[in-house]
C-alpha cells in the first residue's frame, strides 16, 4: 500500500466514486452506458435494452432496526431498485437478493424480511431469480441488484435535458425526511424512558413515506399513457437539490426551480414547522422520497399540466446561467445541496 | 415477529435458502430460470439468454484482510462471479460492484482494491458498469453481481445429467482449501510473535489458490473448439463432495467418483500431508478452487481423454444406486459433505 493516507470523509460518496471509476476500460460491444446514470445500459437486440442496477443498505447506515420493521425493509430495499429502471424508464424485471446477516436473527426474522421483499415482486411484477445469503459477523446488510428492459428509444438518461425543459417532480417530497425526524425523536424518548410508548400518532403518511417508499412504476406508466418520453430523468433518493445538480451536470444546463412549486404534502409542513425544519429545506435536502425528476420539451407542456400526479417546478436554462433556486420573493439564490453524507 | 425461534445454525446455508425461496412466483414470461442453479436464466431472443448472478463477500466471514492483500481481494470478488457465468458455459459481459467500507480505510486502500478489480474485467473481458459505494460501522462488504450470455441451446443446467455420463473436473483440487491453511498457521505464528517473518516458501502455487483464484474461461472455450456441450455444470466453490451432491440431487441421478482419479496437484498433497490431512480429504471438502465440474455424454469420451485440462473422475448411475465415493482398494462408501458451513 501506498504512503499516501486521503481520508474517505474528505472525498464524499460521489468524489469517491468518480476517483475509483476513472479508470475503468468497457470493452464488450454490449454494453452501450456504464456507470454514471441510475443504471447501466445493456443491448440486447437492435431496439431493446437492458437495465442494471445495484443498491446496498447497510444496517446502521441505511436503517435502524429499533423502528425499521424487517418487512418493511425487505420491501425497501427492493423498491429502491426498482426505482433505479423507473428512472430510465424502463421496466424492472429481475432481482437478486444478497443477504449478510449475524446468528442473532432466527429463521423467523428473515422470513419476514423476505415476506417485504416477496410482497414488493408482487406489487412491481419483478421476479427474485437469485441471490446469497451468508453470515456476518457484524449488522444486518442487503444488497439488491436488478434487471430491466426498455426500447432503447424510450430510455431517459440524466444527460438529455435541454435549455428550455420544463423541470417535473412526481408526487411530493421531504415526507421521507420528516419521517425519519419523528422516529429519531420516539427513538430518544425511549432511550430515556422505555415505559413511554411512542407517539406517531397522526403521522401515517410520513411515517410510511420514511418506512415504506414506493418505486414510481405508475409514473413511468402515465407517462407512457400521456406519449411523453422525458429528455432526462433521475429518481429523488439524496434531496431534490442535490438530484438537480446531478441532471444539471450530466445534461450541461443550468435551472431555474422555484420555493413555491416544490410539491410538499400539509403533514409533511406541519410536522416540518413543529421541528423548527423549513418544509422547503426537508423537500430539498431530506433524502429517500424515491419520487421521479425529469424534464419534458416545452411542447409536452400541455400533456403534463394541471396532471395530479407531476408538478412543474422550474425550466433548463443554458449552463452559463447557472443554477438557482428562486424563492418567493422572486429572489435567485444559486442552488446547494446538502443531501446524505456517508463517511463523515 | 412470531414466538418462534428457528436458530440459523440449526438450518445451515442451503436450507435457510431453501426455506427463504419457497414462496417465490415468477410472473415475468422472460424469466426461465430463477434460484436453484449457478446463475439465473432471462430470456433475451429467440436463441440467446442472459445469465444473471450474485455474491457477497464479507470481511471475518469470506476473507481476512490480515493475509489478503486488497488487490486479490478485488480480483477474487469478481472472479469468483464470473465463475458462475461459466458454470452455465457462458460468457460473463458485465458487473456491478457495492462496497460498504469503514472511515478505517483511505482512499489509497479502495483503489488498490479496484485494480484487482480493474484486473480482473480486463482478464475476462468483463465491463464494470455500475455500483454503489456506502459507509459500514464495521467490515468491508464487497457484493459483486454480473450477467453474461449464451445460446440458449449452449446453456448447462446443473439438472441435465443423465445415467451413464462421465463425471468431469477441471484443474486441480484442495489447493485453495491448503493455501488457507498455510496462511492461518502463519497468523497464529505472528499472532505469537510479529518479529517473526511469515514463512510461505515454495508455497506459491497453493497461495495463488487462496489468494487469486481463476475463473475458468479457458476452459468453456476449450469445451467450445471440443465441440462438448457439457449435460451439466456446477463451479466447485464448496468442495468437490458438496457440488457432486448438488448436481445428482437436482438431476435425480446418483454417482460413483473414484478417490484415484481426484486431480490434486503435488504440492497440495505434500503440503496436506504435512498438515496431517488426507490430500484427497482436503480435495473433496475444501471449498474455494473455483474449477468446473460437469458430465459429459459417453459418446464425448475421445474428445476429453487425456485432455491436460479435464480429468474424468467418475460416471451417473441410476438415482437408485445411490452417490458413492470409491476409494483406491475399490470400497464405496456414501459420499458425503462437509464443505464450509455458515451460521455455525
Amino acid at each position: 500500500m501506498s504512503e499516501q493516507r486521503t481520508e474517505l470523509g474528505d472525498l464524499g460518496e460521489f468524489g469517491l466514486i468518480d476517483r475509483l471509476t476513472k479508470n475503468i476500460e468497457l470493452v464488450n460491444s454490449s454494453t452501450i452506458l456504464g456507470v454514471g446514470d441510475d443504471a447501466a445500459v445493456i443491448s440486447i437486440s437492435d431496439d431493446e435494452a437492458l437495465l442494471m442496477s445495484t443498491d446496498m443498505l447497510v444496517e446502521g447506515v441505511h436503517f435502524n432496526l429499533m423502528y425499521m420493521p424487517l418487512k418493511h425493509l425487505g420491501f425497501k430495499a427492493v423498491a429502491v431498485n426498482v426505482s433505479d429502471i423507473c428512472a430510465m424508464n424502463g421496466k424492472a424485471e429481475q432481482i437478486t437478493v444478497s443477504l449478510a446477516v449475524s446468528n442473532r436473527f432466527p429463521l423467523e426474522a428473515l422470513e419476514e424480511l423476505y415476506e417485504g421483499i416477496n410482497a414488493a415482486c408482487k406489487q412491481y411484477n419483478v421476479d427474485l431469480v437469485g441471490g446469497d445469503t451468508t453470515s456476518s459477523f457484524s449488522g444486518l446488510i442487503i444488497n439488491v441488484s436488478v434487471v430491466g428492459r426498455a426500447k432503447k428509444s424510450d430510455i431517459t438518461y440524466r444527460s438529455g435535458a435541454k435549455e428550455f425543459d420544463l423541470l417535473v417532480v412526481s408526487g411530493d417530497l421531504g415526507g421521507a425526511y420528516m419521517g425519519l425526524q419523528v422516529l429519531e425523536r420516539e427513538k430518544e424518548v425511549f432511550n430515556a424512558n422505555p415505559n413511554i410508548q411512542p407517539d406517531l400518532d397522526g403521522h401515517d403518511y410520513i411515517m410510511q413515506r420514511q418506512l415504506k417508499p414506493e418505486a414510481r412504476q405508475d409514473i413511468i406508466g402515465f407517462l407512457k399513457e400521456l406519449d411523453v418520453v422525458p429528455t432526462a430523468m433521475i429518481d429523488i433518493s439524496d434531496g431534490l437539490a442535490s438530484e438537480i445538480l446531478h441532471l444539471c451536470k450530466a445534461s450541461n444546463v443550468g435551472c431555474h426551480v422555484y420555493d413555491e412549486k416544490i410539491p410538499i404534502d400539509a403533514k409533511t409542513s406541519m410536522t416540518a414547522i413543529d421541528f423548527n425544519i423549513d418544509p422547503v429545506t426537508a423537500a430539498l435536502n431530506g433524502g429517500e422520497d424515491y419520487e421521479l425528476l425529469f424534464t419534458v420539451k416545452q411542447e409536452d407542456f400541455d400533456k403534463i399540466k394541471g396532471n395530479p400526479n407531476m408538478t412543474i417546478i422550474g425550466h433548463m436554462t443554458h449552463a452559463n446561467d447557472g443554477i438557482y433556486f428562486v424563492d418567493k420573493n422572486g429572489s435567485a439564490v444559486t442552488l446547494k445541496a446538502q443531501g446524505w453524507k456517508h463517511f463523515e
